[in-house]
This record gives structure tokens, C-alpha cells and sequence, in this order.
């Protein structure tokens, strides 16, 4: 399974040469894999998965504004009595893109819900969306 | 911004004709909207979305167990100091696709923190994988 950036420039079909029938892919903002564990967990309890591969990239939308930024921006608009609403959504906004996914790769490996065999299974990479190649990241 | 399955037979560049540049697609297992919200919050934040569809397809594997069967399933390998945790997680598992995407909508045009022009921006629609055929869903 692999989950990457919704990034139309992030489709792992072609940086990873796959047809689109090969693997699972979970998609949302940056690639993160806080967001993709519901999904991972009822994957893998249906086809037992050997591998999770997470996926971010370089120019990614997610490192121009911070959480703060966007919540204070979605607060000017939405009514106090919501806030706390806001205030507990992780956007997960990133500084660094290779650090971002070491802190995906360890977060997923160390969370408890996660199957023993599969946390082994998993891998971070950094796509480079200007030359269109994608680089493996050692995490630990 | 498309919200659709993760399901290799969803891709909405095919169903929907699009060359995979014209639209952002989040895709999760099911095309669930709540688990969406995120990145449909931080895309309208940056770029003002003016549509939203939502995509949930017949033969879907998250039609095939309820939401407890997979928390059971999770509960037997993770120690019990971790169950609340398993139970914190909305698997969103459908009954009926046509009616969960009605719900999906629903639920969005609702949802204080979405933008009210957003809100009337929402669609949902049903893809028979069998037909390839996608149909629009009457929400009221
Ligand atoms: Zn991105
Ligand atoms: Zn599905």
C-alpha cells in the first residue's frame, strides 16, 4: 500500500512505474499517514498487507503555512462555538519534507494499533517533483 | 476536488474523463468525506474550491463488514490499554452505497466548518464498477 500526496504531480502509478492495478493507493494532503491509518488498518485486515510505503515530496503544498496558519484562517469564518472543531484537527503542515517522513516512518512504526509484521513492512521516500524521481529515506 | 475510493477500479480521471491535471483527488477507502475534511479544509484555504464530489462504488470492501467486526479484529492483537484508541476510529463501513453517499453529502452541507458556497458545491455520485458508469445521486 502506498499513500502519497493528492498532488496530481504525485500519482505513484508513474513514479513507481506501477499500472494502477499493483497497489493500494491512499491519497490525501502531503501524504500523511496519521490521516491514512484508518485506512491501513482496515486493509490490512482485509488483505493482510506486507508493505506500506509513505510518499512526500518536494514543493509540497503542505510546507507553505503552518497549522496555525490555517486554523486561524478557517476560524475568521467559522463560528466561535466550532473553534474547538478546528483546534483539534492535525493538518499536519510540514517545514522539512525528508523529515517529514522520517516522522511518518517512526510514528507509524511505533503505534500500537499497527500490526508488528507490517510496522517492518515500512518504507519513506521523497519524490522530487522537478525531476520526477523518487529517493528511498533511511529512517534510523 | 474529488473526494473517491481507494479501490484501483475508482480512478476518477477515468470515469469522470479528466487527464489527471483538472482535478484534486483525495482518495480513502470508501471515498468517505469525513475522513476528507482535512485536506477539503487546507485546498479551500489555498485555492477557493468551488466543487466537491463525492464518489462511493458498488462491490466496495468497505460494504463487507461492519465497523465493529473490524474493531474486533484489530482488539484481538492490540493490548488492551490501546482499545480506546481502535474504538476512536470511524471506519465509516457502508450498507448501502446509494444511502452513504447521501449521508457523505449530507453530512457536508452541514458541517460548520465547511465555507457555504462550498456547501452548494457538493455532489455526490455512484460508479457501477461493473458498467464503469458513474451516476449522479439525488441528495433532497
Ligand atoms: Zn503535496
Ligand atoms: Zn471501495
Amino acid at each position: 500500500m502506498i499513500v502519497a500526496c493528492l498532488d496530481p504531480r504525485c500519482d505513484p502509478t508513474k513514479f513507481f512505474n506501477l499500472d494502477g492495478y499493483e497497489a493500494i493507493v491512499h491519497r490525501n494532503a502531503g501524504g500523511n499517514i496519521r490521516h491514512a491509518l484508518r485506512d491501513i488498518l482496515m486493509l490490512d485486515r482485509a488483505f493482510d498487507l506486507n508493505e506500506v510505503a509513505v510518499v512526500h515530496h518536494t514543493d509540497c503544498g503542505t510546507l507553505t503555512s503552518t497549522d496555525e496558519q490555517i486554523r486561524t484562517h478557517i476560524k475568521a469564518r467559522v463560528d466561535k462555538a466550532h473553534w474547538a472543531e478546528v483546534d483539534a484537527i492535525e493538518f499536519g503542515s510540514m517545514v522539512d519534507v525528508e523529515e517529514s517522513v522520517k516522522t511518518d516512518v517512526e510514528w507509524f512504526r511505533t503505534n500500537p494499533l499497527v500490526r508488528e509484521e507490517l510496522k517492518q513492512g515500512c518504507q519513506g521516500f521523497v519524490l522530487d517533483t522537478q525531476a520526477g524521481k523518487v529517493q528511498r529515506v533511511d529512517v534510523d
